[in-house]
């Protein structure tokens, strides 16, 4: 009799954007007339077409598939080398930090490394999540068998959650117990904070001295514009013994259509149990389970990397974070309190008079036809909060803008 | 502290395809003039370009990818509808066989699914491999903790392995024990045995009366000349309520370097546990932990199904399978037995005067400079056996065949 993995019944059916697109679903078909004036500032995508440079090296490795003399099959699991060193000496080593080649793995996107990391971690780790949190970290936890059941208010037994607050500016202190695995994201989604270079320096310091694990999302870092706040946990001494650190190309490049990540696992990065470092367990994993990212999209994403490509994926940066500015202004002239959207691509709002998070979503849906993300839908401490995705055209921004500002609270 | 996974301790440390390379570099170092001349029929690549229907369809999409109003950011996890519909119905409905159009699950390559596949299911599963075996069905295991330590034949405790062998044509009979889980591939890697009815009926009559999972590897099923031959598991009768498929682009399409490929789980598949049916599940872990094949990908693969794309596919195929006619002839003619090859793109041969698989690997590599993989590769009872593959072109395989014919055992 074959057994199902049972952890999966913990799991709250209601998945977030279900949810979202369920109510705008209804929304629409209510109020017709209404359904072409919907903006779309929801769930986090980009909608600016792929950067020329990307465009003319997906021709080019198309056509080099079509000959029989530069076809390629399977490529390593890993990544292509020349993939890998641009990477590594573009994002790493040119800003004066050590990472090597190899400690470079391409991946079809973060979200599942994230999830697929917990792979090679053992089942008795003591976990810790920030609240609001990207759901991903905790699901992928709860589909391992790492928690108990959730609340009333969503939270799993098991897990440590730390609360982002605007006392703390959304960026949880270390806790005073000890915890072996740390999910760390900044820019955080949702709240748009960055962790500045102390307080990463602080969760570095904590992980060496417990033995423990950061897994470090740094998949907005393209937004960072503030010269003092690191794009990377290794620009923190020490972090190369603590932290795995994942980045994507899908809110740089606007690769989400594409597909292409990479997590960097540094070779001296080592756990106190029987086998000492990380490094090869990920490299088995992934030449286990997994077969490489398509060959085109490797080119795409070397291609990022040129003087064309650079200025190019800097217009997009610009054009999401002019956006949000945009937006920001609109929410703020109406009374909103707004934090974020400066070195991200989202904004996080409080919601007035102390609406929740679904009430203030429905509000803005009805009375603006503007679709946010309820914050609670990031966890327990999210609740009293939405997010706003600067990911949208000028024209749609504007409008949104333009809508918030009249909006009555 | 912060533990690893420990099972992965139990794996094997050389993995059979770095051997292989290891040892043709050593070769290629100490016989520089003899480096040109080899021809290598080890790992089971595709050689030929791309079929012009998929490389229109690419520049296509990539085109699509270059406007902000056709461009595509996420999307949908599981597949575009487009394609699952064109999957479900050219390769199931169009074949009497039902399958609903979001039972396909679209992803980036079988070796992925039949290693993420246990993410849903339970621990406490006893789980049936065929010996020889694809060895990711087997390190996917140990690597979950299904298994114990591998003896020195390589055999992990606590699988159950059935063995195939020239009297039952490399097609095990059911076990007469109680099993959970069973993998089974056909046609077969690294046999070229394809099951036939009666034999496929069998399973699922087992698996139905044991309310066990059968994990059907169809990846290869393109090749299949013989009329007579089931395709899928699903033209067994109840095969909907007990199996699970995994096909592949890889090797019809030619898309081992693009990366596309499907699994079918029926909404009928259920388990005796706490939650009836796998479909959901699956749909919440791809959901989580995927974010889908990317777009211009899916647009190739839909390619494969219009007129020109399928007749570009069967001059693929045909292709190959001529190569195995080719080798196989070559391989017969300097007394070698020989199966396997005429539903499958490889050979699996017999080593003449007991020599191990191994033996057999350095004599074809220094004698003849053709590299083939040893057949202990893939299980104990891959022991006395070598796999050719008939991915490469004419030229290079008609001369591997004369090389194979004048070769002295």
């Amino acid at each position: 009799m074959a057994y199902l993995n049972d952890h999966y019944l913990k799991l709250k059916a209601g998945y977030l954007f279900p949810e979202i697109a369920r109510r705008v679903k209804v929304f629409c078909e209510q109020k017709p007339a209404a359904a072409s004036r919907v903006i779309r500032c929801g769930i986090g995508d980009v909608t600016e077409p792929l950067p020329a440079a990307v465009i003319a090296a997906l021709h080019k490795a198309v056509d080099e598939m079509a000959q029989r003399e530069s076809f390629r099959g399977y490529g390593p699991e890993q990544g292509y080398d020349f993939l890998r060193a641009a990477i590594a000496e573009n994002d790493y080593r040119a800003r004066g930090l050590e990472v090597a080649d190899d400690e470079i793995f391409v991946s079809d996107g973060s979200k599942c490394d994230c999830g697929n990391i917990l792979d090679i971690l053992g089942h008795q780790n003591k976990i810790a999540v920030t609240d609001p949190v990207y759901p991903v970290y905790v699901d992928t936890n709860v589909m391992a068998g790492h928690t108990g059941p959730a609340d009333d208010g969503g939270a799993y037994a098991g897990l440590v959650y730390l609360p982002g607050t605007v006392a703390n500016g959304f960026v949880p202190d270390v806790p005073r117990e000890d915890v072996d695995l740390i999910y760390l994201c900044s820019p955080n989604n949702p709240t748009g904070a960055v962790m500045n270079r102390a307080q990463l320096s602080a969760w570095v310091s904590y992980a060496r001295s417990r033995k423990a694990i950061i897994l470090f999302d740094a998949a907005y870092e393209a937004y960072i514009t503030d010269a003092a706040l690191p794009h990377s946990i290794y620009e923190i001494a020490g972090a190369r013994e603590c932290a795995i650190e994942f980045r994507s190309f899908s809110k740089s490049g606007g690769f989400t259509g594409l597909r292409c990540a990479f997590t960097v696992v540094p070779k001296s990065l080592t756990s106190s149990g029987k086998m000492a470092s990380l490094h090869p367990l990920w490299a088995r994993r992934s030449s286990t389970k997994f077969n490489g990212v398509s060959y085109p999209v490797q080119r795409a994403a070397e291609s990022l990397y040129t003087p064309a490509g650079r200025a190019q994926v800097r217009g997009l940066i610009e054009h999401y974070l002019d956006n949000a500015k945009v937006l920001a202004d609109g929410a703020r002239a109406a009374g909103l309190t707004i934090f974020g959207g400066v070195n991200a691509p989202c904004l996080w709002a409080q919601t007035p008079r102390g609406l929740t998070s679904w009430e203030a979503f429905d509000k803005l849906l009805n009375e603006a036809n503007v679709v946010i993300t309820p914050g609670s839908g990031f966890g327990a401490k999210g609740e009293g909060y939405f997010r706003i995705s600067a990911f949208n055209s000028r024209a749609n921004a504007e409008e949104a803008a333009r809508r918030l500002q009249k909006l009555k609270w």
